[in-house]
């Protein structure tokens, strides 16, 4: 899989969360691993990278967060839409969640954390302790260590989707999904695209 | 307009962002306003209904949250794409960017700071201090005392955008954006269509 994918520079890894998809968080501890779907995620700042991310306490991949320091965030495609729903409504305590949800993955370069396969984007994560965010409000504070992304869809700082089922998408609530849409371009629009005088 | 928008509940309204789309930040101080697009924007929590959003350290917006305590949030309408790019590009110090930018404004019901005109919805945030978070990391935390929304898009806990016009949208970087895009409904689509024997 490796070879598939792009790095991305660690200061323009922002834009792959900037648009609000929702991901996968996905973790590991001492053989014992997890993936969660999660939509409060956001980035934190530019460089160095951070991002923050809301980890609800009673919930397996908060136990492995706080054992590793680690995480990764997948943006998925669209087409894995079932599976990332599949994977928000489970808990991985009660046994693995990757193989019944069909996830594949691949490992991480710079954290124990696995990478998803069939995903647009993925940011390698280590916390950075603030344990009153974390008890207080179950908000997670992490560096970006390494990003990756699938050229097919983003290559020089910018997302460029080739079809529908490689979209990143944006959850709503109760199983509902919004793919990411067209592209506007308002101010190259209005800048590129004078009225033509005649 | 307060008699064409409905009230969210507020252990609903993080609906209104769960999608992650870009929103506008509006304050007030003394006479003061300002109004900027940010992307950097998150639920945080359920009931009470709280919000993250980063709100860079040398912005007026910044400046006149501090001294207010308050901000609101406008999910705006595609529609006005151009607008939300044009109050992203220019600073309020100089000079009200409302108007240049083509925004009007009706006013909120439990803070000072302004409402947008053709947004989808409106969370009307009281910043819980924080200090070592907004200082170290630009990040200001707040629990929502209301929420708004147009019932031709969001009513009954649910997005349904009736046309291209009338949705909300992403933002990309660099004048990109990308629109709120087809509803996916994996879970809906597995349980209520099963395939047709024959």
């Amino acid at each position: 899989m490796r070879e598939k994918i792009q790095s991305v520079d660690l200061a323009k890894c922002y834009l792959l969360l900037n648009h609000g998809p929702v991901t996968l968080v996905t973790t590991a501890f001492r053989g014992r691993r997890n993936v969660m779907a999660a939509s409060w995620v956001m980035p934190l700042d530019f460089d160095p990278p951070k991002v923050a991310a809301v980890i609800s306490g009673d919930s397996y991949t908060r136990e492995l967060i706080e054992a590793s320091g680690e995480f990764a965030l997948n943006v998925p495609f669209r087409r894995i839409a079932d599976k990332v729903f599949a994977a928000g409504n489970a808990s991985g305590r009660d046994g693995d969640k990757f193989v019944p949800a069909g996830l594949t993955t691949f490992p991480a370069e710079r954290i124990g954390a696995p990478l998803v396969y069939d995903c647009a984007a993925w940011l390698e994560c280590k916390v950075i302790p603030e344990a009153h965010n974390q008890q207080r409000y179950d908000l997670f504070i992490a560096e970006v260590a390494a990003a990756w992304a699938d050229p097919a869809v983003f290559s020089q700082g910018r997302w460029h989707f080739p079809d529908g089922a490689r979209r990143t998408f944006h959850y709503q609530a109760g199983g509902v999904f919004f793919q990411t849409g067209r592209m506007l371009e308002p101010f190259h629009r209005a800048h590129m695209n004078p009225p033509e005088k005649d």
